[in-house]
């Protein structure tokens, strides 16, 4: 190879080096007009879907609805330059919402400059978090939430966001982050429900109810085609809005009591500095982290469902990096924390986005209805929003997990059950931390206790199965026993007791041979026990031997000088581990 | 089978299960003379050493020197009751009272009526936690407390034993629960080192480094045989003992400013009740577990190798019994917490011992050493007694384990480091604790990212290999996958990962083959991976299969109705896979 030929080579590696992260230089090469064309098109429909979705996570938060607009435009700029999703669409979404609202309610009331500033403040780190573990590639501590806990999770925040929700329905003041809390304080005010309110809010609700389910269908029994039907559904919510904006003015609700929007601040974001409150930040560091971790295990699940149709692939470290320079980007632009959002995505990606340009697109779309729609959004009831949030969060709420993790793995229904109850009853960190935790402690339980079986072999073979489950040939001078684990100290008493307990029953014992083709590591409590157990089997007058074990675990124990003190041997099969001992008692005997 | 026949059986069996629970009932049985002359010449030399030893705990534990004595008295006869260790020398302990006075000094003042009464609650919390444990059967979750942890946790125990005692050597006030703190406290108040004081400490420890290290050897060429020889090396500490007693006496050093046992109240253990208010419960609950399990591990373990080496079990749900109890009768009998000692349970052992009563009778000589020895002890030294508690913890420091496990896995090196680290610099319980995270982080790290190979067949075999390690054959549309680890939620999304990145990889593929021979469990979270897996291959155009499914495994997967929705098929043997699918590929082409 010549030095000519190297040069260009390496100099690829260095591009495709900062393409990596820099995605945008990746997709960006073969933009054409074609794909501007989908990316407008998708643009405009997650456009029209954001604007009520915006303003009515906003409310959900705690926040004043423009900083929901807010999020939904820098943060898309950041995330098309860094992410590497065709069609994720990041911005304000109802779980981070309502995880935002509880953390910064922690810290300062709703409605006060305090509870902005630690919206604000919280965005910053998460995505300082976010972009932290995405430059160290750790984003595998996110697999620390299990499916059961993401699901329970999301399944009780859904029902907690409902809940939450019913305030505004009523038109009644009421807080709290748990379903006890709600309730009570709605029970507190419900004789001053607002009448009008109510209407509005149930109106609302029936007819986005019948959109969901009915609308599709009945438009394409009409001749209407099946994209456009649902393109139409999927605007049911931008119906919802201009209706009751119309109303409110035109029947003048709010001096009928009726809480509206009010003022939105029309133009662009405003440049915002995050607080550098460090008292503020180590209050807020712990729900940071969590609203983090939420949010990019819901992102990335929807970035790699949708990348897998079209056989391309996201990358979860640089997802970090995008998220975590979009959560930046919110919070100094007004914005609060952000994530991709699941039906948002589904959206942009069956509209036909072809790159995260259609992102950028969107924020565009969205500055502009900031700077020209802004002072229509003064009448827009806020039970209209309300009543959104509840048809959006519904589908969050799918109880059937807990029937099918129950007939699945009780262990698995345990996590989703104190996941769900914790959330409901304590709140949303509670329940998120008593999730991850049961289910390591579970984790930890049933690998502290491995299937270990008695084998034998199966007549006119050379396979060993367990004698409980086959018909098999045992000597009685030996013992064999197979482990379906990999040891470590969790597990290595466990396994030297039942080896005790096996051998004290057989006083004619002379070899014990330990089967190992499923233990993939033995750390160090487990060579600890290992060597405990060929001390004690010695003092027992029993020999110790193994076999099948794997290449990797052999090297560890050479190195820690194990098989120099076995009192017996490792054999490569099991099979010539017995055919050898049992040649060799009979040469003694 | 007549009625007859069947009663004895039960009525033995009713038998068996009262013994299991009371392990007396069972020894007892064949208690013959021969066996009591064991017992009572083991009981005499454990005396002798205990009767120091007590003394010195108590002294590190901060309490009066009788609690010492009390705590050897009735929990040796509860203990000799239900334990079923036939060695197991229970009493007071180095690392166990060192723990007592971190937590009793956490919530009272050394020398208080609190201090006290804390160190008999942490005894009465200890024994109900570990009564409860033993009830329950859950002996296993002393097993989180991993090699490392216990190894790096005693290790660095025995420095700050030793380092607590040197005040005593001085004659000088000190306090602290870290090594900085302990190291502070003795630099503020060494100009006022008592030299008479010192001298003694200083005397006595070079005596018993002597006594252990020659005196055997010296004995021996004398022409003393080697077992009293070894008995007269263990009687090392009654002799400074008494010789110091005699000189402080002679020279009437408390005049000097020499410290002195003092007033030793004499007569039998008073009858104490555990404080019951709650508050303080709440505060020494969570010491008191740790005091249980680390003593628990301790006991156990001793235990464990002195029944083996005559070929006899323990059942460790048992001694959480045998120990609760002794640790409640502590608790009623002005006693502190108790567990196995070790080196006092190995002269047990070697001093012939047969069955627990050893340790009743042994408890008959500390009685008796209450009732007529104490006003002797009014002129001992607690300079002797320092010296005798830094001469017996200093085989508890053993650095070697950083060397092992740094050769051995660095992730053991790691929890060892840490454990030490947090210990010295930060105290007890902190160490405990930050080892058994650290212990489990490193566990779940390692399984999160677990091996993966890709596999092809060895040439002319049925074996399958990992393509980077072996000449193997692969078919370019046919990737073989093989797991080195259960699948569960920490891992699920990192196997997703490789796949997909494999998959994009390879534009030709037709089939992906899972080999799961090492898959010993699949949880609900890597289940939902496994379909996701399944359904964004088939987006893919890629056929998803799985070769040497264990039996339960298969099971599961076959419950939660996986298998149907499966694109490809389940082979018993990655041979037959392959076999199958290449031919299968060659008639569709």
């Amino acid at each position: 190879m010549t030095q000519s030929q190297k040069r260009p080579a390496s100099a690829k590696a260095g591009g495709q080096k900062l393409a990596r992260y820099l995605p945008i230089l990746e997709w960006s090469r073969t933009y054409s007009r074609h794909t501007l064309g989908s990316d407008l098109l998708a643009a405009v429909i997650v456009t029209i879907m954001l604007i009520p979705q915006s303003l009515a996570y906003a409310l959900l938060a705690g926040l004043p609805p423009e900083m929901g607009l807010y999020a939904s435009i820098l943060p898309l700029v950041v995330y098309a330059v860094f992410g590497t999703s065709r069609a994720l669409a990041v911005g304000p979404v109802a779980v981070v919402s309502l995880m935002t609202a509880a953390a910064a309610g922690a810290v300062a009331a709703e409605g006060t400059a305090g509870f902005i500033v630690a919206a604000g403040l919280l965005a910053f780190l998460s995505g300082l978090f976010l972009l932290g573990l995405g430059i160290l590639r750790l984003g595998f501590i996110a697999n620390f939430l299990s499916y059961p806990v993401v699901t329970g999770f999301i399944t009780a925040s859904g029902l907690l966001i409902a809940a939450s929700q019913i305030k505004h329905l009523l038109g009644i003041p009421a807080s709290g982050g748990t379903l006890y809390d709600i309730a009570l304080s709605l029970a507190g005010g419900i004789l001053e429900t607002n009448p009008i309110t109510l209407a509005i809010g149930l109106a609302v609700l029936a007819f986005l109810l019948w959109v969901r389910s009915r609308m599709k269908p009945s438009l394409m029994a009409l001749g209407v085609g099946p994209r456009l039907a649902d393109a139409l559904a999927k605007a049911g919510p931008v119906v919802a809005v201009a209706i009751t904006i119309l109303i409110a003015w035109g029947f003048d609700l709010a001096d009928r009591g009726v809480a509206l929007v009010g003022d939105v601040p029309p133009g662009l974001p405003p440049f915002t500095l995050p607080s550098l409150d460090m008292a503020l930040w180590s209050q807020l560091a712990g729900p940071a982290i969590l609203i983090s971790v939420i949010g990019f295990v819901e992102s990335v699940s929807v970035g790699q469902t949708l990348a897998a149709k079209r056989r391309q692939r996201i990358d979860p470290d640089q997802e970090l990096i995008g998220l975590g320079g979009a959560n930046i980007a919110a919070s100094f632009s007004g914005g609060y924390p952000v994530t991709g959002g699941f039906a948002r995505s589904v959206v942009n990606f069956d509209a036909g986005a072809q790159t995260p340009a259609a992102g950028a697109y969107t924020a565009v779309g969205i500055a502009i209805a900031t700077l020209v729609l802004t002072p229509l959004l003064f009448f827009l009831p806020q039970a209209t929003l309300a009543a959104t949030i509840i048809v959006a969060v519904l589908t969050l709420v799918d109880f059937s997990v807990l029937k099918r993790t129950w007939r699945y793995s009780k262990a698995d229904f345990a996590a989703v059950a104190v996941t769900i109850l914790v959330t409901l009853g304590f709140g949303v960190e509670p329940g998120v931390a008593a999730g991850v935790l049961i289910s390591i402690a579970l984790y930890l339980f049933r690998t502290s206790r491995p299937h270990i079986a008695i084998v034998g072999r199966v007549p006119g073979t050379e396979h060993f199965r367990n004698v409980l489950r086959h018909r098999v040939e045992t000597d009685p001078r030996i013992l064999s026993v197979r482990v379906d684990e990999s040891l470590y100290f969790a597990n290595a008493r466990f396994l030297e007791d039942r080896i005790y307990a096996l051998v004290a029953d057989q006083p004619d014992l002379d070899h014990l041979i330990l089967m190992c083709p499923a233990i993939n590591e033995i750390d160090a409590s487990a060579l600890k026990s290992l060597e405990e157990i060929n001390r004690r089997l010695h003092d027992m007058g029993v020999t110790f031997h193994l076999s099948e074990v794997k290449g990797p675990v052999m090297d560890r124990l050479r190195r820690a000088d194990f098989l120099s003190h076995l009192t017996g041997r490792v054999f490569l099969s099991q099979h010539q581990a017995v055919t050898t001992l049992s040649a060799q008692d009979q040469i003694v005997q």
